[in-house]
This record gives structure tokens, C-alpha cells and sequence, in this order.
């Protein structure tokens, strides 16, 4: 294989292990907590989950524990968007296989859950974990978007599972990913199969975490990769002052990415779609925030500056969230005539008739390019795709127009121009910062643990993050105690909220007491590239938004 | 100042020297060739350089120099875009100076050339210097764009370098900014002036270089840093496999930055424009070869890619480019009524009857949001803003219509899903990589021992720079060695020529060998961030472009 020389060198990285991973294997012994509860819903939720419900809480600790060296046969799948580290939970999970027991098996799944349901997979062997070891992306097995939904579905893996005589199955996955890993384990345990089911947390996103998984691995790669173009382009219109640079962000449910990038790199505003939501804030009451901070600069003679947009701002505006939905309702009813309808005055019209005039004076109002975008395909839901709208553009048009109205008036009297960006999948498969290595590595490895404990309907859970890798606590999380129930499609379903941006956190309050400054003044901050050696400040840190949200 | 840990950490960096820099000051000699001649033009260059016409090429050696150690008063410029190292010529020239005599002065000129003009500066102290040492950005003093050209600013010039009593200027430039350092040092000379001036060979986009310049400084990190993204991008892809992304970058003259890129990613296709003006391809053409690849990997079941298109291509293609030209003159013959007409309809009427029918059609033929792109405020130069224009989206609107025409041919069958991007303003401020820190604080070292060595009109050089920095040679070109007559707006000016990819040269040869498999097969490659620290293999290798270079 032709590889990269930066490549090469993290083959021979090792990964740090907490200190009661990092010994024999056969003293790693399992405490269990207490039976455990859901967020809410429980009576619910137990009749949903019979048979994996309330499990307790599992710490590893020192002592004796005589499964750990069993052949095992496990199976293993990447669900969802890639995140840097996901080579390393597997990498971790077949090292602990092996030392447990040189005879274990570990079968990828090959691309994404569909691998399972279609019995598609790979024999993971050492050589081929060697070539994937620190590596980013989710290559080495492929990943995939299906859901196991259907009665089918469900069928069709558990024979999989049951032909390959397997052991466990360990799915790497967001919030969405791991309740399937929760409905899996139940209905194996509920159909006397032996497989048990071990969940890893993952999202660039970071909103999958709560009072028990403090992150999800890939957030802090993706965050220092796009901390590092930020803070390029933080330099580089400090030295041309010349632009205003309006710059998007992965992240649509949450806005964690912007709020962890804004720490890192102290840009003149960012946007936060929490706040948005909460405050009702309409999209011209954003636009006159940013800019005022932009004439408050111009007439400090500073015409440049950086903004940033969290992916999902627009569901989050009311009027804009109040569109959306009514032209996806609109939409979804004729979804067929409305498809033979080809060019955008055609579409408008059409809607005329068919969406609330509020929302049509909106769509109306917005540039043709974007207005466009509102009405593209949906995704199989029937939804817009948000992803595919240019916020960013939408913003900055804005932004254009109420400066010229400004000027008229006599409130602003700089030289606007600027640059649109949208950073998103330059972040998500970067080789994984020493942390997301470390931390994905111990995520894998507990896998193993728990798998041979014989635990299923679990989360692999490490914790402390904020301590240095040989002090964090790692262990397992029943994933039903991360349940709630929400009304989804017409039924209610079991779900792992999604943990938006806390308001009433350290990480917000922090950015919110410090962002008035940043707006006028020029505060910012050039992280950089990711380091992988050097010296350990650099190299070794963990994000700010998890390190304040550990000194609560 | 609040800043970042690896900013905090770079300032550590020794940047490596030359070893006949890096010994005592007052044992580096200075040797002269036999006198030079300007590429061509040569009597006509000897004219309007009468005084700075044909000097010797300079190396430094060892031996006795009385000159070094004397107190100078300098100034110094950043002209242009940035690129990353700017700093560190500045720091090298700086700590020269201090060297040679403690209480010689360096004065920055803030904001370009036109910071000489209005004599705007700022007296760099070690305080200033020490907080700027290996890091990216023009902001120490900040750029600018202004043209010495007319002769009052030349005289307002003169006038700043006497009120300072300047013992020289180095401008720190691509090829427009040294052509204008001769043009100031021959100005000076006549003049009577004692100052003199040395050009420093700047550009990201990798143009500015000979027999004589190896390399401009920057091309390495921004090469770097675009490589790291595109090559995150070619795993994400190769993990989701969902996705061709088609990714502009920056360079419009030449496509040296795409052809690095291409060497450190290996994409399924990059393009370069000055192969498709050599070889007139069409449009039409370039889409062909890309659906040509698409369509095959498709058969292969491999539905994703990565495309790479240097900023410039538009103005390469040949009826792109005439089209272009067209629509300058109508628009420069009558800009104010043309300024008059808003909208694309009426602008296109307008037009209709203003340039040929052929350009019409071609004109009629794009997408909306990019013919509008076309007929956008020209430049000072009344030329379209080529780095305006979503080449990128123009060439996948083309590319979807065109497999759409092949799938009812029965010519491809895949699925064709894409995203795009432009790479530019990530890269240009950039910390500077190791090879570009030592690079750079030696062209700035260099620029004082020219300086102090009584010469004019001389650009700082340093040459076998794939050796390893001690093995580097350091000296000066006399700038009119570089030089060349062109027919510019109307007249005959003198200037350095901008160095395209040699079709004929190692760089591009390797390339063209490679290619073929490339588009067809998965041959990425993954280089990561810029490593600072970590194995030399690592964090210490120059472009690959100027490997295959010095090979030959």
C-alpha cells in the first residue's frame, strides 16, 4: 500500500490505555452499580425493553475475572457519518479479542448496518487492523445510513448473527445508531439468542453525550481540524483586512462544533442555534446583531471579520422553522404534481396557492438561488435537506442589503466585501488527534470487556476524559438508562436524546460572558494544525467545552 | 497577548540556516559572478535599467567580509497576498541586522508598498519580532496591493527612504512586487539615492520561480494545507463512498498548487490549465474526460471521487476564454450603461447585441448564478474577477447534464451524487511548515548580507533546497537576470515572467504517467496535518514538485 508518510509514522503510535486496561487482562473484573432507570417514560420503556431494561451501571476495577480469556466470535459495524477514531475502536476491541484469547474472531460488517441484515462481512485479521491503526475514516469496513426498522430487518440479522454463531455485535453510532444497538439487544435476548449488544459513542457532532458519556469520539478531531481553517482565515483577514469571512459549520441538530470552534479560535461572532430557538430570535434580528458588530468595527476601521453559522441555524429560526415545515407539508401532499413543476417562478406559484402567505412573503423575499435550495428534494422523510442550504449565503445577502440601508441612514460607514465557507467533510476522516486516539482505542477495548463479561445493551463507556488517559474510569453504560420516548412518524418511539447546546452550562456561559469583546475587538486565535508529537500541551489537549464542562 | 499553544510553542523554533549563514557574520564573503543578461528584450531592458542593468550573480562564502558589521537603517515591505513564512523573512532580516550591529534599524512599512509611499511605519523592536517568530500572516505589518507606478509615487517614494535615511528596502513579493523592486532600485540609483533595494520571492501559487529561484516561499505550507484537506476528503469519500467531490484551488495563472496537490492525494483527476490551453480543449472536452472516469469507476461499482480544478481554468479554455475577452471590451466600451442594466435578462439582452454569436450562445448556455458571475464589477483592470467564478459548479452542472445523456446512451449506469469546494484562503496564512520556517528566515538572512554588502536590485536566493537547510546555498540574482519585456495594457513593460507548469518538465511527466490509473482505480492518499514536530520523514520534506525538480 502507498501510504503517507505522516501515515507510516502513526502506524507505530500506541494508543493509551487507562491505567485498569493497561495490565493484565485477567484482572480486570466488573462492579456492577445498581438497577438503573430511563430519563423518563419508564413503565414505557420496560415494556419496550422486557428483557434489558435497568441493568445497572458497570465500573472496571481490579481484581479477578475469569471470562475475560474465552473465544469469543464478534462482529462489528460502523453506522452513520464518519468520525476520526472509528479505526481505533476496532483496533482496540480485536486487540482485547486477541489477548483474551488468540482463537477470537472479529468480523466487520460491511457497510454499515445493512452488512448485518445481509450477512456481508469481512474477517478482520491482524494485518489488516495494522494498515487502519491512528488512521481516519471509516474505510477499513465501510459504513452506512439503514436503520433496522422493520420486523424484517430484525429477522434478518439475527440469522445472520446465529449462522455466524456470534458472540456480540458492537455498533459504532450516534444517539440514532445506538437505541438500534438497544432495540437489537432486546430483541435478541427476547428471541433466546446469545448474542449481546455492545453500543460505542460517536458524532462529530458531540451531541451524544450526557450525565454518563461525557463525548463522542471524532468531536475533538473534527473541531481542531476546523479550528485550524478558521484560525487560517482568522489570520490571514487580520492581515488583509479586507473581508468579512462567513463561515459554515457541520453540526445541524447542535451547535457544539461552532461553540468549541469559537473557543478555539475567538472569531467576531457565532451563532449558536440553541439560543436562537430559545430566544425566538427571527432571522432580521440576526442580521441586525451582526451587523452592528460589523459597523462597530468599521468605524474602529476595522472592515474584516469572522462569523460562524452552525449548519442547522435556519431550522431554528421561528419563521424560517414555520416555513420549512409547511413547505415540506405542502410538498408532501402532492409530492408527484409538484415534481413535474421545473423551474423556480413556476414552483412559486404553485406554491402560492398552497403554503400560509407568511411563508410565502419569506420564500419570496429570499435570494432565487436559495429560495431554490428550500425547494429541492427531500430526504426520504419528506424532509428538506438542510445540509444542502447555503445559510452562509443566505446571511451574508442579508447582511449586504440591511449595511446598504445602514449607510443611507447614516449608521454605518465601512466597505463591506466578503467570502463564504463550509467546512464539513474536510473534518470528518482526519487522522485522529492523540486524543480521539487514545479515547477510541479504550472505547473498543472496554468493548471487549464487556462483551466478555457477558453484558448486553450496553454503551462502552470512558470517563474522567479531562484527567490524562491512564486515570479515566472506563466501564459500561446499560443504554436504557440514556432512554427517553418521543412522538416520531405518528408513533412513539425509544430514543437517546440528542444533547443540545445547555444554555445554562459552563461551556455557553462562558462563551456568551466573553463574546461582546470578540465582536468589537479583534480577539483572534490561530490554533493551528493538529499536532501528533511534540510537546504534550500541544499535542495532548482536550477540548475547552469538555474541559469546562468538567470543572462544574 | 492571548494565544494558542502551539503558536506559544513555535516560538521556540530555531529555524534552520544555511551553514555559511549560521557561523560568525563576519566570515561571510560575498562572491560575484561574471556580469548577467535579462532572459531577452536584452537591449531594450538595458535602457530602462541603466544603472542596475546586468549585475553579477553573488554567492555567499566563507571568508573575510569588513561590511557586515556596520549600523543600517532598513525597511521592509509585504506586498500582495499572503503566504506563509512572511514572518520569518522579516525575523530573519532582523536578527542580521542586530547581528551585524545592535543598533541598526528595521522599519516595517505598514499596509504594502503604499506604506513607502505615504511613509506609514512602525519601528519592528525584538519585542514586536519575538512575538511574530514562525508563525503565519502578513499581520506584523500587514500587506497591500498598490503598484508603485506613477511618477509621483515613485518620488513619494524617494522621499520617505531620504526623510528615514534609508540604507535599503526589501520587498518581500511575487513577480509584480520584484519587478517593481528593480524598477525602485534603478529609480533610486538615478535618483542619487544611496538606498538600496532586494526583492524576496513570496507567492503561494508557486509561479515565481527559474533557473536561478528554486522555489517561492509559501507554496510548501498552502500545498500542505490544502493536501490535508483534500486528502480528508478522498478518505471520506473512499469510507461513504457516496460522493464525487469536485474541489477548486487557489492559483489562477498556473496550476502548481493543483499539481502538488495531485502528487501529495493522488485524486481521480486534476486538472491543469496549462495543459488544456496548450492543447485547446474545449469544455466540452474536460467534462467528457471526467464523465470518461466517472462512467468507468461507476462500472466498477465505485460511485465516488475526487476531481481537482485550478482557480484559472476558465481563462484557459479556449472559447471560455475568448468569450471572456468579449465580454470585457462590450463591457469596458460602455461600462456605465452596462452598469445601468440589473437584472440577467436585461443584461443578457444588452448583450446580445454587443458580442459575437458564438460567445452569445456559450454565455446563454451556463447555469444563471454563474453567467451572472461572468457580467459581475470588473477588476480595476476592467477584467472579470476570474477567482469570482464557481468554475467548480460550472463544471459539475455540466458534468450531471452530460451523464445524464450517457445514461439514456447506455453509457453509464452509476449514481451521481456530488459536493464542491474551494480551497484558498484555509492555506495562505498558514504556520508556517518547517521547510518554509527555515526557508524563509533565510531569504530574510540573506536579504542582510546583500544588504550590507553595498548591493542593489538583487533578489535574495537561496538554492539546493532539497538538500537539507545546511546544505543550502545562499546568495543573490541580479532581478534583471529575471527579466523580460510584455505588451501590457497598451505599452511595453518590463517584467519577471510568471514560471507555468512545464508540460515538458519532470513534475508534470510524472504526473501524466500516473493519471491514467488514478482515474480509474482508488490511489488516494492520505497526508494529514502539517507535523512540526515528529520523525523528519514527517515534518521536514519540501514539495514534491521541487523533489522531481532538483532530480533532474
Amino acid at each position: 500500500m502507498n501510504i503517507s508518510a505522516l501515515q507510516k509514522a502513526r502506524y507505530a503510535y500506541n494508543p493509551k490505555l487507562p491505567k485498569i486496561l493497561s495490565g493484565k487482562i485477567e484482572d480486570i473484573s466488573v462492579e456492577l452499580g445498581s438497577p438503573t432507570e430511563s430519563i423518563s417514560n419508564r413503565s414505557e420503556l420496560r415494556v419496550i425493553f422486557k428483557n434489558t431494561y435497568g441493568k445497572p451501571y458497570v465500573t472496571f476495577v481490579k481484581g479477578k475475572n475469569g471470562k475475560l480469556k474465552r473465544k469469543l466470535i464478534v462482529g462489528v459495524i460502523l453506522s452513520g457519518g464518519q468520525a476520526p477514531g472509528g479505526h481505533n475502536v476496532i483496533a482496540g476491541l480485536f486487540d482485547g479479542l486477541k489477548k483474551g484469547h488468540p482463537e477470537s474472531v472479529l468480523y466487520g460488517f460491511r457497510g454499515g448496518p445493512s452488512g448485518l441484515i445481509n450477512n456481508k462481512t469481512l474477517i478482520l485479521t491482524s494485518e489488516i487492523i495494522d494498515e487502519y491503526r491512528n488512521t481516519g475514516g471509516f474505510d477499513i469496513i465501510g459504513s452506512g445510513r439503514t436503520k433496522i426498522e422493520t420486523p424484517e430487518q430484525f429477522a434478518s440479522s439475527l440469522e445472520t448473527v446465529k449462522k455466524l454463531n456470534m458472540d456480540a455485535v458492537v455498533v459504532i453510532g450516534g444517539d440514532d445508531s445506538n437505541t438500534n444497538a438497544a432495540l437489537l439487544a432486546e430483541y435478541f435476548l427476547a428471541n433466546g439468542s446469545k448474542t449481546q449488544v455492545i453500543g460505542c459513542p460517536k458524532t462529530i457532532d458531540g451531541d451524544l453525550k450526557n450525565d454518563h458519556i461525557e463525548a463522542s469520539f471524532g468531536f475533538d478531531t473534527a473541531c481542531k481540524t476546523y479550528s485550524e481553517l478558521i484560525g487560517n482565515i482568522c489570520r490571514d483577514t487580520n492581515s488583509a483586512k479586507k473581508y468579512w469571512h462567513f463561515i459554515k459549520l457541520m453540526g445541524r441538530a447542535a451547535s457544539h462544533i461552532a461553540l468549541e470552534c469559537a473557543f478555539q479560535t475567538q472569531p467576531n461572532i457565532c451563532l449558536i442555534s440553541e439560543e436562537v430557538e430559545a430566544q425566538g430570535t427571527s432571522l432580521e434580528k440576526i442580521v441586525e446583531q451582526i451587523c452592528e458588530s460589523i459597523a462597530k468595527r468599521a468605524a474602529n476601521g476595522d472592515n474584516f471579520g469572522v462569523v460562524l453559522i452552525p449548519e442547522g441555524l435556519v431550522e431554528f429560526v421561528p419563521e424560517m422553522k414555520k416555513m420549512i415545515e409547511e413547505l415540506n407539508d405542502a410538498i408532501a401532499a402532492e409530492e408527484k404534481p409538484f415534481s413535474e413543476v421545473t423551474n423556480l417562478i413556476d414552483q412559486m406559484y404553485w406554491l402560492s396557492s398552497r403554503i400560509p402567505e407568511s411563508s410565502y412573503i419569506i420564500l419570496q423575499s429570499l435570494p432565487p438561488e436559495i429560495a431554490r435550495q428550500f425547494l429541492m428534494d427531500r430526504d426520504p422523510h419528506g424532509n428538506v435537506q438542510v445540509s444542502r442550504i447555503d445559510t452562509e449565503k443566505l446571511v451574508v445577502g442579508m447582511v449586504e442589503k440591511r449595511l446598504a440601508e445602514m449607510k443611507v441612514g447614516g449608521h454605518y460607514s465601512g466597505v463591506f466585501s466578503y467570502q463564504t465557507h463550509f467546512f464539513g467533510y474536510e473534518g470528518r476522516c482526519a487522522i485522529p488527534s492523540n486524543f480521539d486516539a487514545d479515547y477510541c482505542y479504550s472505547l473498543g477495548y472496554s468493548a471487549f470487556v464487556l462483551i466478555a463479561s457477558g453484558l448486553t445493551g450496553y454503551i462502552s463507556s470512558v470517563k474522567n476524559l479531562t484527567a490524562g488517559a491512564e486515570n479515566w474510569i472506563a466501564g459500561g453504560v446499560p443504554l436504557t438508562m440514556m432512554m427517553d420516548i418521543e412522538h416520531r412518524h405518528g408513533a412513539r418511539k425509544p430514543v437517546i436524546k440528542k444533547a443540545l447546546v445547555n444554555l445554562n452550562g459552563k461551556p455557553f456561559k462562558t462563551f456568551a460572558a466573553k463574546r461582546g469583546i470578540w465582536a468589537q475587538q479583534t480577539c483572534f486565535l490561530f490554533p493551528g494544525a493538529i499536532q501528533y508529537y511534540g510537546p504534550s500541551e500541544v499535542c495532548d489537549q482536550p477540548t475547552i467545552t469538555l474541559k469546562l464542562e468538567n470543572e462544574k
